[in-house]
């Protein structure tokens, strides 16, 4: 008896690593964070329809494996991601993701795609986001202290998406900014390398903080904060890991994206339980208002939300037939008859 | 510049619905289940070495997703299935099922698989196993109400692992059990398809009840079952799904797998939050008896449990090499400079 071929049904989707760059590279890193930032803001303005849950984190000595699951009803996706800080030392990746968009009515998947690189994007095309609605009117200037994996990814996108013409790198390596400045060379954009974390804020009125260590780290102190800046901070993102000083959190006006949360990783794990935030998607929806004195410093304590992942594989699932990146994974038994599965196994052999 | 091909840790080792019926057919349905069993019993031997918790349910109208995570501490995995029992009537799987293995200390995947497969084998040597444990001693008649896609892995799983000799069939469809009937021919079974779940049940020593209706079914009421009987429920598995009236419950010793999951979504939920029940693990360790009396009657409760789907995953990852059945997927992206992504990603251009 001839092998039937798989039907249709069988296969899903995958976006290998190759393929993702290829779509970056088709699309152009900083336009394909400018799409991004679209449909994530979009997703932040229907947050009401989402089924929201903290992720699931299985935490170990040398680091963090989580699931990040959301649904809007129509469809379901999830992300799994890594966080070993000791990784970079050993040659391996902090940061490792892949994903998963499946139909809600039939459960079956409709996309497997790599994510450490769609990560990078997401991330940075949602900070930029967030700052369009909270950055002081006019910044052309932004501090990055951490010029690891993240460092460029926000870089081009709050040049494309803010308008910021000039960064200044700082990172405890050297290398890291050597490296990052010369990614940059010819991005469109100002590159200074600092000294010193102070050298990089001066005169920012955006400071991005992507640092990778898991400790309850102090990257910026409160004498380095003048009044009117904009904070995103990006590296305090698991419980033990923070990267600012208390202080400054208290004079700041905090936005979050899931607050159950971010009170477990973010910035505010220092703060009481209720100390107020403000979510991001009521500032989006005009519900809450973002900035709104010069002087304000406004804080984007970012760690990361299922919301975003979903929309950036909703919209990656929209560019594999622009794009073509893609292959087809055999994934889903599928026998002809849905309760024949044995007869399928026996019939293959 | 010339493309660097990817390393070695940018490719996750991925066995396609192709690859699984390979391997299964390589090794042997009833072999490959009687191997599971044995590698499900020495990780249930050290169930306290895991991290437990209940799977994260995503309910909807027409079913369930559902991601199921566990780890021992140097390997995690977890299994994404969905159940949507209105799927057969549209020409899909009710359940459908893959997963992953992962490094502990770096986060890594290891391994990507198919599970609607292995779920079907790992879920019939579970049951088995746990029969080895608690059905009367003798045991030669085995019951199977419900001949969907589980039926026949159930069966040979039982002939292989208890001595089963003769299964008795029922199904509400009559197709469904011709269908059984046929897969089991030559399998070394008496098979006797019935006309009712009465008749199905005259004469047997283990009753086995694998429906898929998503509702409070009454799949056997309390006068069809005798003393002495071990009860193999395997459909009630969701909230609002059961199989058994509850005076059957009342009348039997309980045996489950993880009581916080199993109390939201077997049969136990028609009972008090406090009604005794025994986990397997203590039986097959010898903290507490299993079957102590003849007359006894003993009910697995099962609704599949994490770790179970954890030793499937960990016994194929053993069978890479042994069958050479899987593909590499580029899967993981890995810079040569873990903090250069951006810059692999420009590179690929």
């Amino acid at each position: 008896m001839s092998k039937p071929a798989p039907s249709q049904l069988a296969f899903v989707p995958f976006v290998s690593v190759e393929n993702m760059m290829k779509i970056v590279n088709t699309i152009g890193p900083a336009q394909m964070m400018a799409e991004l930032a679209e449909v994530i803001e979009a997703d932040f303005r229907r947050w009401e329809s989402f089924d929201k849950t903290p992720r699931v984190a299985s935490h170990s000595q040398e680091g963090v494996i989580e699931l990040m699951p959301t649904s809007d009803g129509d469809t379901y996706g999830f992300k799994y991601v890594n966080g070993h800080p000791a990784n970079m030392a050993r040659g391996f990746q902090t940061v490792t993701a892949f994903g998963v968009l499946a139909r809600v009515d039939t459960g079956y998947p409709i996309l497997l795609s790599e994510m450490t690189i769609l990560t990078a994007l997401r991330t940075a095309a949602t900070s930029a986001m967030a700052a369009k609605h909270l950055a002081p009117k006019g910044a052309t200037t932004m501090a990055m202290i951490g010029n690891g994996a993240q460092c460029e990814f926000q870089a081009l996108a709050f040049k494309e998406i803010c308008r910021i013409e000039t960064v200044r790198l700082y990172d405890v390596d050297p290398d890291a900014t050597q490296k990052a400045a010369s990614n940059l060379e010819g991005a469109g954009l100002t590159v200074i390398s600092c000294n010193s974390s102070e050298e990089a804020v001066t005169g920012a009125q955006i400071i991005t903080t992507c640092t990778a260590d898991k400790q309850y780290a102090t990257i910026l102190t409160d004498n380095m904060i003048g009044s009117g800046v904009h904070i995103n901070a990006i590296g305090g993102d698991c419980p033990g890991k923070t990267e600012l000083h208390k202080d400054i959190l208290l004079r700041s006006d905090i936005f979050v994206e899931y607050p159950p949360q971010t009170r477990i990783e973010g910035e505010i794990q220092q703060l009481e339980e209720d100390h107020a935030v403000t979510e991001l998607w009521q500032v989006i929806t005009g519900q809450t208002p973002g900035r709104t004195r010069s002087d304000q410093i406004t804080l984007f304590d970012s760690v990361g939300f299922a919301i975003e992942d979903f929309s950036a594989l909703n919209y990656l699932h929209g560019q594999l037939d622009r794009t073509g990146h893609y292959v087809q994974l055999d994934m889903l038994a599928d026998p002809d008859d849905p309760r024949d599965l044995f007869g399928m196994v026996r019939r293959a052999s």
